[in-house]
């Protein structure tokens, strides 16, 4: 019946609107207080998007916490104690190299700029000059101080800015990605709190409370889920990169030595998760290998999605050494060393971070679902979400406002929303109905019908084979049980 | 054979004492950042804390989006445009008067500083005294402006700073209680961004855009659950009053002229929750009837709930007018108005707001379930938690580790974990694994025993009435679906 016709074949930019045309009308995700023109790459999730962003993170915190034994979960606050960040490293060095036009007041990442001035020389087919100031730019990038080295390019290939025209710039300044608002309690105006650009030092801070708490012996994990915030300028790709986004992250804490074994592990669980609680397609998903390696780390891997506009990073799973506890013992004064009774050793435990962000994760598995396809001759455009995901789970409908039909309907859905998000619709033909629903993933609808009346049984539709069949109106709940809650 | 022996008669702070250290030691809720010192009044969710807090938050989203057609979801970012907080009035009068001690550098709330002058004077003794500076508070509240009518207070009765003991003070100004953080994008010093001192107005500045997405007639509601922050001084008590906390915050938008209407069903509806959905004594829950409403109100009541250390407000029901669409139709300049296509009519939505916070409710929640009673003459500490909210569901306790008991167990933990969390546990006697999930709220625990092994039966027993039956191994799962999914 249904002749699939991805949209392989269509520019990036085209697949990209289409999504968030979509997402907007059929309220998955809005732009962030839209009325007062937004907030710059800020996004608000709709009442569908809402419903799919808690499916997608219910699944991994399941998958995490529910699923093994030695996972426990965690939720600690956005605002911690400013030396957090001086011992993980992050007031130091967690910069942007930022200049600013002095005639329109914009502010640019300096790289950026360059990289900008680079594709456009391309763009004007001057394909020799890109190549040279390409060369230029790698070698001031391996020059320090950088804030020097990329001002100093900017200045002599007289670069300008892409707003204003003007070629007035500032120095080239080190810019810390994390916000920071004054502490109103106290009248010390040095007195600062940041807003987390990770959830994982608030994992790693309370590594022995919970451990303790939560009779834990090593290896074991803690899993949190929470917002992150990172003041940056960010290039659009909708929901990709946000200033707020969300991360979900699992620290896994492991004898020194068997940091390897448990990196694979974790390599291999992740990469399945997504295609077996995600449904995201195999043909997708890359493994990327960091060759350049954080000081601390001693191996790195992400996982990469084909998103419309470029094959980017959905997770990070990285081998991290000591490096956290470490730190964390040095700045605190407070052992940080796991007893281990087994083997009566005394260590500091090697950390396997997972580390995924849910927005993107979001981005990737609508981009992944996004369906059109041509039926008896017209087109549809569907989401082929899996079940556990979709936000709707069954659309129920009456195929006529008479006859006893709507209360038929409106019984069943009652029974239903006690345990599952279903929609009731009765507004224009079936036909319309279904397409309502495929847009936005529901993989079942259920049609009250005449035979109903007569035999007690109600159309079964599937999203993905548009195959029919009729099943007992009191067997609608068991079969979705059945399809649902595996 | 349990004698209950609820903690009604002791002194608050031995109860509220009782609660802190029960939290940390079995993993319910950390000290923010504590090997740091923590960070004022910000409290991180521990493994079973962030359970108990998912579970809560779950059946509030359930109630709301799940149960009523006509309520749906929304997930809306902290940072919002500026203008948003202009609009709500949030930056010309969201404000608390402070005073600060130039000898100690500490800043307090001129109000709370007055107050616990009274205190102090009524603590010794000096009732006549402490009634005089009563009734001069009470003028002082009343005059404009009053940043001047306290300072003068402080000043004529000689209130010295709790800490210093000095009388050295700055004036009274008015400190405005959102945080507020540069934004790095833009080279504009005067650009920042606020975080969100409530998740209301995500709700309101979304409403022509949510509406329009799902197809929603008036009445709707528009519900969200999100972090809100405020910049303020806050006085202990554990996790009621944080200055980063939980909203669960649902707006009902109905046709003025039916919002006495609404509101009435609301407050049946919401205190109902609390005793249905939550399990919370009905006898410990409290209306109050704000008798000063804010300007833009036309009734107001909280639920306020029996904590140890006072009755405070959990959840407000407001009817708010249609104050908040109108004020953003203002400074927007787009139009909020509905269009009622029964009766034809074109209106601004009057709106009734549900607020309550989920910290609060979790502390709620856990002291009202804080059990101690006597079993066989034992003492016992046990949290009688709704099965619905208990983080674990279920005790898994093979009799000994020997005769294929632990892998019956192991088994019978790999079935259920699929849909419950659960916790295998095989150390000590079955008395000890009883009492430590007593204290974690379990609300079932199965014993693999000699019977077992013959039989294919397990013990049953439940933490309330601590009774113990026996049914068969393979109808364990169908019966915590039976108790658990109601």
């Amino acid at each position: 019946m249904s002749q699939k016709k991805k949209s392989a074949g269509e520019k990036p930019d085209a697949v990209m609107e289409k999504l968030v045309s979509l997402s907007k009308r059929r309220g998955f995700v809005f732009q962030s207080s839209e009325i007062y023109g937004g907030l710059a790459s800020c996004w608000d999730y709709g009442p569908l998007g809402v419903e799919l962003k808690r499916n997608i993170k219910d699944a991994w915190w399941n998958a995490m916490t529910k699923h093994y034994d030695n996972i426990v979960g965690l939720d600690s606050a956005i605002m911690m104690n400013p030396r957090v960040w001086e011992a993980s490293g992050h007031v130091d060095s967690f910069n942007d190299p930022m200049i600013d036009d002095k005639t329109s007041k914009r502010r640019y990442r300096a790289d950026h700029l360059i990289e900008g001035y680079i594709a456009s020389l391309e763009k004007k087919g001057k394909t020799e000059e890109a190549a040279r100031v390409q060369g230029e730019y790698h070698k001031a990038l391996a020059t320090e101080p950088l804030v020097k080295s990329l001002y100093d390019l900017i200045i002599k290939e007289e670069i300008k800015a892409p707003d204003s025209g003007a070629f007035n710039w500032t120095e080239v300044r080190q810019f810390n990605l994390m916000f920071q608002a004054p502490l109103g309690a106290v009248a010390d105006e040095a007195s600062i709190v940041y807003l987390r650009p990770e959830t994982a030092q608030g994992i790693f801070v309370n590594f022995q409370t919970v451990r303790e708490a939560a009779r834990m012996k090593v290896p074991f994990g803690i899993a949190q889920i929470g917002k992150a915030f990172r003041n940056e300028i960010v290039k659009g790709n909708f929901i990709f990169r946000m200033i707020e986004f969300e991360q979900m992250e699992m620290q896994y804490f492991v004898k020194p030595g068997t940091q390897m074994e448990a990196f694979e592990e974790w390599r291999e669980r992740r990469m399945s998760w997504y295609t077996e609680s995600l449904g995201i397609s195999k043909e997708k998903l890359h493994w990327y290998k960091h060759d350049q390696l954080a000081h601390y780390a001693d191996a790195a891997y992400d996982i990469k999605f084909e998103f419309p506009f470029g094959i980017e990073e959905i997770e990070g799973i990285h081998s991290r050494t000591d490096f956290d506890l470490r730190r964390h013992q040095e700045y605190s004064g407070k052992s940080m060393e796991y007893f281990d009774q087994e083997s009566k050793e005394r260590y500091l435990p090697y950390v396997v971070e997972t580390s995924a962000g849910s927005d993107r994760l979001f981005l990737a598995v609508l981009s992944d679902a996004y369906t059109e396809d041509e039926i008896d001759g017209e087109s549809r455009v569907s989401l082929n979400l899996h079940p556990n995901l979709a936000p709707i789970k069954a659309g129920l409908f009456p195929l006529m406002k008479k006859e006893g039909m709507p209360e038929i309907a409106q019984k069943l859905q009652k029974e239903l929303q006690k345990q599952f998000k279903v929609q009731y619709d009765d507004a224009g033909s079936i036909g319309k109905r279904y397409r309502r629903q495929d847009e936005i993933g529901t993989p079942y609808c259920f049609t009250i019908d005449h035979d109903t009346l007569q035999d007690g049984t109600v159309t079964v539709r599937d999203r993905d084979t548009t195959e029919q069949s009729r099943i007992a109106l009191d067997q609608v709940k068991a079969f979705l049980s059945e399809k649902l809650l595996k």
